[in-house]
């Protein structure tokens, strides 16, 4: 079935996979709420940084019923590009990707709900782990900005090879260092950028640099003809915000991408901050290290006001009084 | 007479002129404090952005005679470009070029001194007024930095026709308001750079872009061909380090500035941060916007130990009790 029609999409399925680009997710997901039904599972394939705390966040706005369960996954499944509107090649599926439900305890229900069609998705601690392991944070945003003149000169370069110099990629390393320390601040598994070559491709080298220049598999790809990509409009706002955003609740400073969204801003006249994903922005604004962690794992949060106090308990376990649930029973 | 024996070159010579690189005024400062004599006059030319103020910190520190006087100009008199070591091509003499002495004070005895063989030197109100008319500030940094890229694959393009894009130019109009809100803090004048590339080349335009773009003499300047330029290294530290802090000094922020320094740093490796000029490193640490404007005009900084105040009085003004006068009696 082919079909735009939200209410016919949804209706009956049980697991429901959203590939778009981050920055259509919460459009994406006030259009789903009204014809969502209990029980259902999304998948957000992948979610960039925030992506499933975001989504369920607008879900609750927009009224979708309890009982659905949002899951992310840390990259796309395929290696693939689209040809023509309507036509993709689809070079490789990925052999592993790490996919976790928001709350964490929910993810073995997911993978085995999915492994039948989808055996390649396997457990991430928390969609803190995938969205620390957001490996375009590090490689879309830097470089495209870092050549905002070549790009907009119109010249067509080799993304990876001719616009990742030594200064370029001495930057990606800072940014990458920066990830790899917010991801230590939420507890979470990150490979640096390096090693992640290394998995990936099989490109070994000491620095970043010459592991990028070795990776075959990034020869011809195109710089973006434009700074209006994705790799600005999806990356800065839903990649490196939230990440920034994320390393401030930690108390860290993350100054490298700080400046990379503050360029990103200045070189496209857009505010991404505001467009983009902050804690706030996806319902936990003013929450700790300690809570945001609680909240991935279990699902609650403080309620906001507390004459609504509840008490619940999950597995046995008390949970804070001054949380409430969100997101209903358990899904079948 | 061709010397680089500093003491030969100094010795009896009135007024000296400076024409480094601003990220050598400290090195020479060092070296030609020795040898300075009572009276003399030193023009930075130019000073970039708190340079007459580092210089003569720097000649303290190493013990120079009082009675001297530091000038510095807001931009160098000569439109030229070295054709070969030793041999440099002028391709115009400006025709007005701003000057103020440290202190403001004595700025019309400086140029009084000079008229007769540079006429075209004309009073600025002091040396904030010189370091925030430092275009080189928003023309030079920014416009590399975002091509990093296409300079370090060894691409020769032009500077400021092609790298100066529609992005790169709305990036240099955040970085020029942020340089005219400064300005305003310290209430000294500064030009837009729209409206100076209007007086200095006549290009008229609505947006800073299209002046780049129909700026004739712009044609044919070629980018840097590597990192490691003036335009990084002279007018990261020497330029943009000061103006943010200035700003800061002001109770301002200077994001955009900021961005840049701290990309600068994660492509080059170099922390330009240490390595620059802060309010801190050239001797006015700690000190706030009206005890800057009050020590550029007058020289006159607060003493640290409070038991060695003093009194001054000029012009039959008495100066705030808690300061001391620095360079001595005025040169003569």
């Amino acid at each position: 079935m082919v079909s735009s029609d939200m209410e016919e999409v949804l209706d009956g399925v049980r697991v429901i996979l959203v590939t778009v680009p981050a920055s259509a997710h919460r459009d994406l997901a006030r259009a789903m709420a009204p014809y969502l039904q209990a029980g259902q599972i999304i998948i957000l394939n992948p979610g960039r940084t925030l992506g499933a705390v975001e989504f369920q966040h607008v879900l609750r706005e927009n009224g979708a019923p309890p009982g659905l369960t949002v899951a992310e996954t840390e990259t796309f499944i395929f290696a693939s590009r689209r040809v023509e509107p309507g036509v993709s090649r689809i070079n490789r599926v990925k052999r592993k990707v790490h996919l976790a439900a928001l709350p964490a305890y929910r993810t073995a229900s997911v993978l085995r709900q999915v492994r039948h069609v989808l055996p390649q998705f396997v457990a991430a601690a928390n969609v803190l782990e995938t969205g620390l392991s957001n490996i375009g944070a590090i490689f879309h945003p830097a470089p495209t900005l870092l050549n905002a003149g070549w790009i907009e000169s119109a010249s067509q370069f080799d993304y990876y090879h001719q616009g990742i110099t030594r200064g370029v990629a001495r930057a990606l390393e800072r940014v990458d260092e920066e990830r790899l320390a917010i991801a230590e601040s939420y507890r979470v598994r990150a490979v640096p950028a390096r090693r992640w070559l290394a998995a990936v491709y099989g490109t070994r080298a000491d620095d970043l640099y010459t592991a990028i220049q070795r990776t075959r598999a990034y020869g011809g790809l195109k710089s973006p003809a434009s700074l209006e990509h994705r790799y600005v409009f999806e990356d800065v706002p839903m990649s490196l915000v939230p990440l920034a955003d994320l390393a401030r609740a930690a108390g860290r400073s993350a100054p490298v991408m700080e400046s990379l969204i503050t360029i990103a801003c200045a070189l496209t006249g857009v505010d991404w901050v505001k467009k983009g994903r902050t804690l706030s922005s996806v319902g936990l604004g003013g929450m700790g290290v300690e809570e945001i962690i609680d909240f991935v794992k279990v699902g609650l949060r403080k309620v906001p006001h507390p004459q609504t106090r509840t008490t619940s308990s999950w597995n046995g376990e008390t949970v804070a009084s001054d949380a409430e649930a969100f997101m209903g029973p358990d899904a079948p």
